[in-house]
């Protein structure tokens, strides 16, 4: 069995959150002078927690455990946003570092090691999930070359790294899975009162401009059955949307109207144009479906003020897989909580690994449902119980993965 | 009988629409060097017509008639909004000057005369209305003082009409009434196939501020039942007003949402704050009263999402005097067209005038109902069949006025 230290992995998490300090937040960007001392910092706590730390050409590090062939990888992202939070994927990370020392201190003869990642740019400074896409060979060749950042390139940002290695690949032969610890950055799990969120899977995105064009017209001169009102048209639609996607959607589809326009935007002008934009999430492709088909005839019926829909973003979901789910649900039953099982509303580095190998998350509660803000906090006493049933997971992986009883990496 | 000359007078309106002349529109703000050298023009214009020209303090030209001591007042403005059309209050002060040159031939010998204004300022460039508000002691003494337009003080404008006489006022013993004709700025007797509109009042304006605040939740991670989407309570709000509105507002009500703002205003963040502007107009303060109550319990009555409504902008109605409406209709009838009585949505000097002596407008139509634009138009042949209805109408006048049948200036 493995038992974590709760002081250590708390003094590791505060230490790391030391590197790009900001008040009661970080500012650990990708490739930020923070992000790098910080990257070098987690590779010197590997090595002393008996792992051969690796920093590859994109900026991810990876502590390989010595004496097996296989291994569980834990693991998440150390960059932040700006002005993010001091856990956000850091939870995860340490939390890989510390069972993986706990492992070792537990003197276990089981041939499945524990090895630990921390993946570059998951936040998408210069490519979101730089790093894991990299891991997993998604990667384009010019994409590197084109990134940017508020006019930094990417390929300048990475020349800093001149003692890297060249890019890590995952080894789908020693990996047998990966398992993702975070912050659940909502409310759910904290307003339910449960310590430890299981992850089914990770929600697709379909985000789309809706414009109506209509006619600019004097707002008190034009009589209202002349007018041409953009924006009326769109205000329509968008309470339509409500009614409709809360009538087909699924138990867990959520959608956003995040932004709208009107043109020219005087107060005595009636709007020629008006854009928003319209974004749902759901796990399930057959309700992004079923949501797209509705709104795209709704658009398409729409004849006194036509109405145009550009699809701007898509992200297909990504399924966790249920042998590992289950595990850690059983972990935190063992410990006393019946966890809940809820899909991820945010895309994680989970969602590429799991294209690969299969793949696992974990959450923990977050106070207010706070993240991306220096205001992201959890409990002490949360984050020691979400290492303490990941730990606990890891163990029971471990005696099923030598046995053969979980099935192998075919992803 | 005034038989008034097409030619001459669209002549005089094509010739005023060369200072400032910008493609088929003008560009003449209120005491711009262009402005300042139309009514220099229309001085030089009104003299060859008989009548003594005023330039006074504010900007506005003044025409008065000899001989009689009592006078209709015919006219309307010739500045200009930036890129705006050749007719707009051109249109009136013009019709005014060959009504006015046409009387004087006619050799009458009534003891009613027939003045000429240009008032400054209608469009607001400083101050709306500065030149009619000026002339019917409306102004505050301040206003001059704080008054702008792109960093340039009203003050400083002023000072170039160094020639200029005292503010004239209008003499109730001299100003019988008022009559000013515009151009429609609207569609509505283009649609009608109407060549004459006679305008029953000028709609009053009340202007609201309406905000909604919720709260800023990542659009992935928080379920639907559980986000404060200011954005979706205005929207829901925007659709009630257009149900309600169009239940309870008068015939001719005509109200508009030309402004809306979400914040933080990205794609995957619920909208904490939501800000629009929702005007409505009616003729009726009654009908305004009843729409603003049934917004103000609309909104004291959101639970869920707040809103406030703040007032920003409020203007009475003005009503027509119907003696002098009556009389412009007869004119239109006996050459042989039935006039359409209509509202004007838009503001101008007749409703301060109004509040001083009995007044009423003529509009003539407005091609494609554009207005304040380049592209503003009107046929000549609508043009000249206006300036004819109002000279018969001022005929009509000028012997029910010598006779007393009329109402005295009693505002």
């Amino acid at each position: 069995m493995i038992l974590i230290k709760p002081d250590r992995l708390i003094a590791d998490l505060r230490e790391l959150a030391s590197f790009g300090k900001v008040g009661t937040g970080v500012d650990r960007v990708a490739l930020s002078a923070k992000d790098i001392e910080a990257r070098r910092w987690l590779m010197k706590r590997m090595s002393e927690a008996g792992l051969q730390p690796h920093l590859d050409a994109v900026g991810n590090v990876y502590g390989r455990s010595s004496g097996t062939e296989r291994a569980i990888l834990i693991g998440s992202h150390t960059d932040t946003v700006p002005m993010g939070g001091w856990l956000d994927g850091a939870l995860g990370v340490i939390y890989g570092l510390e069972i993986a020392r706990a492992a070792a201190e537990s003197g276990g003869s089981l041939p499945i090691g524990v090895d630990v990642i921390s993946f570059e740019d998951e936040e998408g400074t210069y490519l979101p999930c730089l790093g894991s896409r990299s891991f997993c060979q998604e990667l384009k060749e010019n994409e590197i070359g084109t990134a940017q950042s508020n006019g930094a390139t990417l390929s300048d940002a990475l020349a800093v790294l001149q003692d890297a290695e060249a890019p890590l690949r995952c080894d789908r032969s020693r990996t047998l899975c990966y398992l993702e610890a975070h912050i659940e950055q909502g409310p759910r799990l904290e307003s339910a009162g449960i310590r430890i969120g299981v992850v089914t899977g990770l929600v697709g995105i379909r985000r789309f401009r809706i414009r109506a064009r209509g006619r600019a017209d004097h707002a008190g001169t034009t009589p209202m059955s002349m007018r041409k009102d953009a924006g009326m048209a769109l205000f329509r639609f968008a309470s339509w949307v409500a009614d409709e996607f809360a009538r087909i959607g699924g138990a867990e589809t959520v959608w956003n109207i995040g932004s709208v326009t009107l043109r020219p935007g005087a107060a005595n002008v009636v709007p020629s144009e008006a854009e928003m934009i319209l974004e749902f999430r759901d796990t399930d492709t057959a309700v992004l479906d079923r949501l797209e088909q509705s709104m795209r005839a709704r658009v398409d019926g729409a004849a006194a003020i036509p109405l145009q829909a550009e699809l701007t973003a898509r992200i297909e979901p990504a399924l966790m897989a249920k042998p590992l789910a289950d595990t850690i649900a059983a972990a935190a039953r063992e410990l006393g909580e019946q966890p809940l099982l809820l899909s991820s509303g945010a895309g994680h580095d989970a969602m590429v690994l799991s294209r690969v190998v299969y793949s696992a998350m974990l959450f923990v509660p977050s106070i207010g449902g706070r993240s991306h803000d220096v205001s992201e906090n959890t409990s002490e006493a949360d984050i020691v119980f979400g290492c303490e049933v990941l730990a606990r997971a890891v163990s029971k992986l471990q005696m099923l993965l030598a046995a053969g009883s979980l099935p192998h990496t075919d992803g």
